[in-house]
């Protein structure tokens, strides 16, 4: 008999774990690794520390250790915004006249508005801490922009963003945030980097992509005495950092006698999925449980559930180290009227693997199938979620009804990655019925996979 | 000794207040009554009940009930985004290197992005257990309006809102949030009634303001067949519904042997000011503490600090009952350049009769300070607050200073009432120095003063 189950819990600051979880220790196979592109060799780690400062660069190679500790400042930056609160859904649970329990870890509650500034506050000190002159990084929807351009900001750090360009022109007031904490914000592709000057020569009205943004970030960075990039997702260093999510959901799920039946969550570059599953994967993993683990992807940018498990660059340039991944071909562009994030070519190498080792489920939905779950969940839980979030939300109702019709009370928890405060032009679209679908042919997929970098590994 | 204080600290469900607690059962000196604006005799009940629904119009006459029970629906309400956090500033106690304690109410983390769902959830509940058909109200810079979108679409009740032109035109993200939650917008004034016609006759380009926006929902309100008029703040019956705010802070900072030796909140129509203080002005009013209280508002709408304390209507149409308070006159409108909220004329009957005896300190500060204290604010806290809430902050962080030159470790509150995501036109206005502060002239508010109504009450 479960507990009685408040709307929102909170843990205490006590409460809250002190390390992060490495999913990587309990993988018996572990992803493949990072590639050098010249020598198609494994990448060691002096090679990674030109891009990466030197703790970071560490972690991304660390397959071994299983739980590392949080540094102190960091917990200390946690706790200014954290612990989210795990939320039991009773009224959407009601709306749809549901015997399933709905849950959700909701991550939106900061001024990034997601679960980035996890992962931002850690790469923002560890650079600090290494005596770094600055970073770059690149930001698609403009949440992870945000969560830097704030943890930067806090360390005194300074910080240059590229935007792709399809968001920084329909979310201006993105731009201003990050500049309210000092970021410097270009619209990318740009003429700032040898890399944007020549996707613009070949491409010049673009919209950009969040390869083509990494690209210039990564050059930027490398160029620059005393900066080094950062990434918001897909390294192993992200979802090391986001393993938080997960461990705070378990240790407020055991309080309330309850464990996830379905664990499900948006996936574009992996950071959230990979951290809101770390802990219920590693029963999996270890075999103490067997929760289903559903990635939800959307139709437009369907990496995992259309695309191939391959080596492929990070980025559209080619000038990052290769990652084995399912992947749409580094060049992979999604329609411009995609809306929400998730626009990524690729997927986090640990979530590849453990996806192709049959350990996790994928689906894709239909970006208007997606708002319409997203505002179904506003009117009965009065958060207006991310598009990226409403993927999770879309398939979460659609399993809570599957459980409807069978009858069966199964316990799902969700991540509510963040707000929707900055996506209202494309709410607007779909109130306006503007919206539209868009699925790649298999002709436009294989043209991506035709150009993957052929690697003999 | 104090405790050990933690940065965010959120009661349990369990501890959660379930009643609202009525100051006026405590002011010896009752808030002059509301006039009939033709008898000039003060309103039965009966005479509200077409503008308001039973319930609420009962409250808003109720000087006597010390703690109204909150409907359990209305509890179950407040349980999806409350209880909201008591923060302890640590970061920016550290950045003003004062010896102050700074803690802060923060009542932004809910899709209104403001304290106004507290109320808002209570007149929607009220209106739909009535049977009414509708509602109308109107906004200004926006969250009130959205925090009654969210009410009304979660309890199925029709809802329009005429919103202050300015706003409007500045904010199309705004009005987006509000649609999504099924409201109907429209600007205001506009040509959907009487009132909003005569204004634009006569001023065809003005950018409106509450005043006048309060004139149409009114008027649409009693000509529409059962419907009602709501309203975000001013009302006896919000400042009532708001002292969630102060209850919860209360318990909060009993819990850490805590007592402010200051409270400190911005003050527009007195909304989250009235909620805040309530239970410490209590305490002074029942002489069991002596807390200073400081009520903090534009410089550019000085009702409080440089109004005169007198019967007025509560809009620019004079559609309304009198109400006394401090005002500067009814159709006195704040300079366009002026960028937060707290815009409107007058101020909360109940706090200007606390002010007018003396129970209360205020002050005004120009935006250009405002902005300043928001930006500091959001770098150390993490949190990118409103503009209205940096009015606050402002004042917060003067005391603090203060604190740091006398050395007294004072123990501040202060009310953090919202998120300030959709005011970034603003913000880049202040980042690019294009921001510009404004003070009425004595003969400019004088025009305002010689067309009060004649009272002889």
């Amino acid at each position: 008999m479960a507990k009685k189950v408040p709307h929102r819990l909170y843990l205490t600051e006590d409460q809250m774990p002190k390390q992060w979880y490495n999913l990587r220790a309990d993988m018996k196979e572990k992803p493949a690794p990072l590639l050098n592109p010249g020598t198609q060799k494994p990448l060691e780690l002096e090679e990674l520390y030109p891009i990466f400062c030197e703790e970071l660069a560490k972690q991304e190679l660390d397959n071994t250790t299983r739980y590392i500790d949080i540094p102190e400042e960091i917990q200390d930056f946690y706790k200014m915004y954290r612990p989210s609160p795990l939320i039991r859904a009773y009224n959407l649970e009601k709306a749809l006249d549901t015997p399933a329990k709905i849950y959700y870890k909701f991550e939106g509650n900061n001024t990034s508005g997601s679960h980035k500034l996890n992962s931002a506050v850690a790469q923002a000190y560890y650079a600090k801490k290494q005596g770094l002159k600055g970073l770059t990084t690149e930001t698609g929807a403009g949440q992870w922009g945000t969560a830097l351009a704030e943890a930067c900001s806090f360390y005194n750090l300074p910080l240059t963003v590229y935007m792709v360009k399809v968001s920084y022109e329909q979310k201006p007031f993105r731009k201003t945030v990050m500049e309210t904490f000092d970021a410097k914000v270009i619209a990318s592709p740009s003429n700032t980097t040898n890399v944007g000057r020549a996707i613009l020569e070949n491409n010049p009205n673009t919209g950009g992509s969040l390869g083509c943004a990494i690209s210039e970030a990564v050059e930027k960075a490398t160029t620059t005495e005393g900066y080094r990039y950062v990434l918001g997702s897909v390294l192993n260093q992200v979802v090391l950092h986001q393993s938080i999510i997960g461990l705070e959901s378990k240790i407020a799920m055991e309080m309330l006698d309850e464990y996830p039946d379905i664990v499900i969550g948006c996936a574009g570059g992996g950071s959230n999925l990979g951290g809101l599953i770390a802990p219920f994967m590693q029963d999996r993993l270890t075999q103490k449980a067997s929760p289903r683990i559903i990635a939800v992807e959307p139709a437009s940018c369907p990496s995992l559930t259309r695309g191939k498990y391959a080596y492929d660059f990070c980025d559209t340039g080619r000038v990052t180290p290769l990652a084995k991944m399912y992947t749409l071909g580094c060049d992979f562009m999604p329609s411009a009227n995609h809306a929400g994030g998730l626009r990524y070519h690729g997927m986090s190498p640990i979530l590849s693997k453990l996806y192709h080792d049959g350990h996790m489920e994928a689906t894709s939905v239909e970006q208007t199938k997606v708002f319409e779950a997203a505002v179904l969940f506003a009117k009965q839980e009065t958060i207006l979620p991310a598009p990226e979030s409403a993927h999770a939300i879309r398939t979460a109702i659609d399993e809570a009804i599957l459980c409807r019709e069978t009858g069966e009370a199964k316990t799902i928890l969700f991540g509510l990655t963040g707000t929707g405060y900055f996506d209202m032009t494309a709410y607007n679209s779909y109130l306006n019925n503007s919206m539209k679908d868009y699925i790649p042919s298999d002709e436009d997929l294989q043209k991506g996979f035709d150009r993957l970098p052929k690697v003999n590994a």
